[in-house]
């Protein structure tokens, strides 16, 4: 078996948190922006983002949930009325205090002293507090029940310690908010946004997650219930990737969202909010890249197919790119998983042999080369990114079907790496989740033993809570771990409880995280 | 001729202003979000600005442009290096100063001063400054050019008097930014972009627009030349829908955005900016609006055709349902105007007729109720919101096609409503076009007699720069008038100008303005 000289120069066995940062640059994905904590997302990644985007769009739609947009700023009396909200984000948030700059005489600009506000606007972390008082002007009977929002925004939460795509200080996401007349109705709700992320995450970004509900401490501030949806990263971390929460009435009695119901009688809302974000990029990237950069999967992919004719800026060139051009139209004209192929014929200016490296680190699922003897031979040379190398030579795993042959088989390949891509990183999951593990010391031992990027344990547990799942959770802080979720479906417990000794009543899993 | 009773309570005849908003709320488009300047966009006007934006986004992506995103927050000292851009505005502007709140032990928050940044965040008002720093990193070569992006995001410019749609704090737009090797380029971009509203405008909002050159005093600060389309409301003012700007060097000095040319010598890149906002959905409502509310044009209606059932809650509902149902998946299985048809089924509690009128102020393009006797009948009852009245009678013009008919000939029915919708609203805007007034009394005169909606009037002029132009824009000014923009293709000039009796050069449109 020959050497493979990769295209990235960290490998994930030797530096995670590098490679991850090398395959953001070399795939062109984002860069820091010079503004403390905020990235510029470029087009690559941007448009993943966009794809991730209109799928999950269109799942809301298909719901019945409609977008709306709410104002960035948020009075600061807002977060003083909600006591538990505030303390979970009270702290580091964007505040703006003044609506003017001057002239300072120095030649700079100051902010306006003249133009303070008389109340500082938050930017938003979220949108609970503006949303509830929207909705406490919309409901007014059963009738219009349930209320079913989203919105697409921008967010900002300032953070300490960024990492691109998986914790910056302004990120993308979307955040669904909604009303419902029972208790009933928002827990199906919650579960019915967290199935729908579920789905987002393994048929869309082939991303396997395990979908539970978080222990009482992870919930989010003014929660009843949060769930979530887990992913075990490359390195065996766990990165939670979308969350969905049961809100009760507490937010409906901060913001008085009250209902007639039936019989005329004044009820409090049930609410409930979902949300995911930019951070899923990242997910892409941790669960799919490679030692040559990233992998995306076709649904998500930009551009699914790229055809790189070898240019020589010379005249026979126009008709290498319109016999190219014909099979980019062939292919456009077609559908592979719901949609039309997204196909690109990229003639700007560069040598073939770097263009193809560019996206090879991009990760565009498949890479369609053409030179002028493919053109007489009536061929193409077909790579594909999630079969990269021929191990026996250790060079790039071309195959030469017919021009016509790679138009016809071109869209059931591309369905077929989207379904790869997931059951290898299915597949990897499964090998790295771990049982059996029946005490604290055997856990410890466990993640002492067991490697750089030891996976998950499933463990046994009491559902303790208060005092006693706060001894819990600074064991596990010791040890670097966290609580991930309940997952949903799991076996029964038949054991006991590694934390508390007690009769466990359910399986939980532990795990490093992001 | 029957006496027909309208569905809003204000007349645009009566007062246009009061109307506007009016139409908002009976259309439930949005409304004030308790924030100062900031409005919450509800369902209804969000949907509209999506489909909006989703054909924008069509256009802007087959030129080649490709979508990224850049920070909220741009740094104070970016707008100190680029002098005229800020002169422009400096002025009035959300500015972050802290990043975090602590408890004022009076159970409220206030900015920590321990968290107050060293140097404030400008919240953008537009990214050229931020955009060019970032162009100035990707652009090396002459390869790399052009370098075609674009944002859609929201932007904050802090104004004293706001107006939903039109004129808020914070709103959604979408910018373009392009970085080229030579003046032509950057000219030929910018023509692109305004002949793409210009289409966009016309195509898909059905509102006929002037494409033209503003004069210099209406220049973008820091452009060269700043290109418009403007589209004549129906009280004959002006909104100005969207602009197009051919910044020459000067971004590209202020950030450093060179390159390297075919000859290895360092040249700096010509640039242009572009955009378009929510200001469009105004632009749609004071085009098509009526006294009956919005009509929204079939291409950027989020439901194209509403189809009501009489329910009654009762057991019939079921059968009933399930005849509409048929024309539902019908209608939704035909495209039209290139798409698939939107078309709800709207079965949410409430009385029929209630419906039916909350759809025409809405102004869906469509309104099919459905009864037990249509049922029988095997027919529907068909509303056009374009011919919403038989003027006749002075009742709503229902036409009764059979269910098959109307299926089969709906989608038909949605393009001509498009083409109807622009064809009225291009008519009302040529019988408000003047000509022949040669003098400035003629022009204060004719704004004199010409009724409450006067208007615009195509003048000649010499194309007056400096204090010349100062001393012409004054003079419009007391007569609460305006240029409006150079019209490419108009006729070449003939006369003398208006304004300084000097041979004119061109022909200008003058108009009051949004």
């Amino acid at each position: 078996m020959s050497q493979i000289r990769h295209a990235l120069t960290v490998k994930r066995a030797d530096d995670f948190a590098q490679w991850y940062q090398e395959v953001i640059t070399a795939a062109d994905m984002a860069e820091e922006s010079g503004v403390r904590g905020c990235m510029v997302i470029k087009p690559w990644g941007y448009g993943i983002w966009e794809r991730i985007q209109r799928l999950m769009d269109d799942r809301i739609k298909a719901a019945g949930v409609q977008n709306c947009y709410f104002p960035l700023f948020i009075p600061l009396g807002n977060f003083t009325r909600e006591a538990e909200h505030v303390e979970g984000f009270a702290k580091e948030m964007a505040v703006v205090t003044h609506h003017r700059l001057i002239a300072d005489g120095k030649g700079g600009l100051v902010p306006d002293p003249e133009a303070k506000l008389e109340e500082p606007l938050v930017v938003r972390p979220t949108s609970e507090t503006i949303i509830g008082d929207a909705m406490a002007r919309w409901v007014q009977s059963w009738r219009d029940l349930p209320l079913l929002t989203n919105q697409w925004a921008n967010v900002v939460r300032w953070e300490m310690r960024t990492r691109m795509f998986l914790r910056t200080s302004e990120f993308l996401w979307q955040e669904g908010h909604t009303a419902h007349a029972t208790r009933e109705d928002a827990l199906d709700e919650t579960k019915r946004a967290l199935e729908m992320y579920r789905a987002c995450a393994e048929e869309d970004l082939a991303m396997p997650v395990i979908a539970g509900e978080k222990p009482e401490h992870e919930r989010f501030p003014g929660a009843v219930e949060t769930w979530s949806i887990e992913a075990m990263m490359q390195d065996g971390k766990a990165l939670q990737a979308g969350t969905s929460h049961y809100l009760g009435t507490n937010f409906a009695h901060a913001a008085g969202i009250q209902y007639q119901d039936r019989e005329g009688g004044q009820q409090y809302c049930h609410t409930t909010s979902w949300g995911t974000s930019t951070r899923l990029v990242g997910g892409v990237i941790m669960t799919h890249g490679d030692d040559d950069g990233l992998r995306v999967p076709p649904r998500i992919a930009p551009w699914q197919v790229v055809i790189v004719p070898m240019l020589r800026e010379a005249p026979e060139d126009a008709k290498l790119v319109a016999y190219c051009e014909e099979l980019r139209a062939a292919l456009a004209a077609q559908a592979t998983l719901g949609e039309p192929v997204r196909v690109l014929l990229d003639t700007k200016p560069g040598k073939a042999a770097a263009k193809r490296w560019d996206w090879v680190r991009k990760g565009a699922p498949l890479i369609v080369e053409v030179g002028g003897r493919d053109m007489e031979g009536g061929v193409v040379s077909l790579l594909r990114r999630d079969r990269l190398w021929d191990t026996a030579t250790g060079k790039p795993a071309f195959a030469t079907p017919t021009r016509d042959e790679a138009a016809a088989t071109i869209p059931a390949v591309l369905a077929e790496i989207q379904q790869t891509l997931f059951d290898e990183a299915r597949s990897r999951r499964e090998a790295n989740i771990h049982r059996g593990v029946d005490s604290l010391e055997a856990l410890a031992a466990f993640y002492d033993s067991n490697g750089r990027y030891p996976g998950w344990v499933e463990v046994q547990w009491s559902r303790p809570t208060g005092a006693e799942l706060d001894g819990v959770v600074e064991k596990l802080k010791a040890l670097k771990l966290t609580v991930r979720n309940v997952p949903i479906g799991a076996a029964p417990a038949d054991g006991t409880c590694l934390f508390t000794g007690k009769p466990a009543v359910e399986r939980v899993f532990v795990a490093r995280a992001y």
